[in-house]
């Protein structure tokens, strides 16, 4: 997070956040703490809340009422990916096993339900009844986003539109409502919070489909989870629809989806194929095209430390690798 | 339901929450509502929503706000009894398969935190501040309440004030918070509150001595799963406790308390022992000592008829034996 130290009045609220949380997140049972602290090490960007935070800095920044939303926001985050391990029988996320894996299912049930009842104690405490609303809606967009991949495993029926739609339930409403709530619990003018909401939701989409692509090209150690995954487990994502698209490749391709039991080195065709058909290429350029509009936003948002944080973020998301 | 047909008011407002929950739980995924349509189908005694209703008749009952009230306290429950399966493995509840034995885990996970993302939506349309976040606390007290039971399973660490403690937590604390919320959100005197508040805890004590009663001695195809369930699985509730605290008894029980591999014969054996040692009689009477104490917030709080259908629920949970 080195970008931070340019901006120290931002940075240093961020770090706030982490010990927000794990305050927030003491429990009366050992085996939950020892789950809710795993996950807190395990570390990750926190991009959630830097937005909330960010955001407000267009506004009335106040650090009483935007942290405990920060780390609501996170802790919902966190929630999701507990449960999303469950649906997903993940054993690895960011390098480490996964709450399922090392505590069980059961314990992975309810440490998720426990992460959920906090972060909506947290927003009964300070946030407005719309934003309330709006937060208890997205995690509904983020199960619905879910349950759609988790049904679509293996079927061939997959298309652009369905994949954006449903990376925009999964990961693009979160990040633009991060965006929304810190500007609005901020009170910043009508016209700010629209394009810091946009940005959120265009930042949403590049990231995840980054992480798609990074699912074929990343660093396995750095990405923390074996290459591939998504697709040994039945789940297309860009990269494998363009594959389809293109005629020469397609045949190629189609033999391998659907399929539960590839070996390795039908895995590593696989992966030659999104990269040669330019699968890997164009949903790079997608992702770009993503970033273009979040500069679009940024432009049309008052000068500011935290519009030059949210420039940084855009290029740290450029060279992300992992 | 036939005693609430003396008191046709109430009645009829109950009937309306099983509609309104089915209208606010349409999902976009067809498997979401298909396990969300089984779960209401299943039935229930729908008891939460039902003290929600009862307690606002002490007030300036209006139903446009106690029915979604009603209806998200009702969908928390769901969203626990569906996630309490996963943490249980149970196969069966209400004589039906489980959402996790049908559709499997993964839709089991995601089923229930939709239910639980809508019971907040509904709440953050309606109900005070302070009442949303003491919502939210009890979903984490049930939460923390199965962390225990789950934790203990197959311990020999047992005692009367530790199964008390859970039960509570489990169980109680919603049914008192349903009569508390129904209260408050009608604008009753403080006194009227507080009786409500206590009648609600202590009738969840009752109920919950009386299910784990019924574990033993129910009738098998009315309580819709196998005799001493919670027993084979490592769940020693009352009787039990009672049984091992009986000298003569003592060492009987204590050869099966800590095993997974018990044989039919031996499970009978149990069922006998709670019988014979009084421990399943001691059982039944503090769940009516805690029936009395209902009886006695009762007497403090003005005649109506919502005190008439209370004192009739009182009687059934009784005469219970399912």
């Amino acid at each position: 997070m080195g970008i931070w130290k340019r901006h120290v009045d931002v940075y240093e609220d961020i770090n706030k956040i982490d010990d927000y949380i794990r305050t927030s997140l003491q429990a009366n049972q050992r085996v939950l703490n020892d789950a809710v602290n795993d996950l807190l090490d395990a570390g990750g960007k926190r991009l959630r809340p830097v937005l909330v935070l960010l955001a407000g800095r267009f506004g009335r920044y106040n650090k009483e009422k935007l942290i405990p939303l920060a780390a609501a926001v996170e802790i919902m985050h966190m929630a999701t990916l507990v449960h999303d391990d469950i649906i997903d029988e993940s054993e690895l996320r960011r390098g480490r096993p996964t709450t399922r894996s090392r505590w069980g299912n059961s314990v992975a049930v309810f440490t998720g339900d426990f992460l959920f009842t906090r972060a909506f104690s947290l927003i009964t405490q300070g946030v407005s009844r719309k934003n309330m609303h709006h937060l208890s809606s997205s995690i509904r967009a983020i199960c619905e986003g879910e349950v759609d991949q988790y049904q679509s495993k293996f079927s061939q029926e997959i298309s652009i539109l369905r994949y954006l739609k449903r990376i925009a339930r999964k990961t693009a409403v979160l990040f633009s409502l991060s965006c929304q709530v810190g500007a609005e619990e901020s009170n910043c003018r009508q016209n700010t919070i629209r394009y810091l909401r946009k940005f959120g939701y265009d930042f949403g989409m590049a990231f995840q489909i980054t992480d798609d692509l990074l699912d074929f090209s990343g660093d396995q150690n750095q990405v923390g989870k074996p290459l591939c995954s998504d697709f040994m487990e039945g789940v297309y994502t860009l990269p494998v629809i363009y594959t389809l698209q293109n005629t020469p490749y397609k045949d190629k391709m189609a033999k391998y989806i659907g399929r539960q039991d590839l070996t390795e080195g039908e895995i590593k065709e696989v992966g030659r194929l999104v990269e040669e058909s330019g699968g890997l290429e164009k949903s790079r350029r997608l992702a770009l095209r993503y970033l273009e509009r979040c500069h679009n936003s940024l432009a049309q948002l008052p000068d500011n430390k935290a519009k030059g944080a949210m420039m940084e973020l855009l290029e740290e998301l450029i060279e992300r690798r992992y």
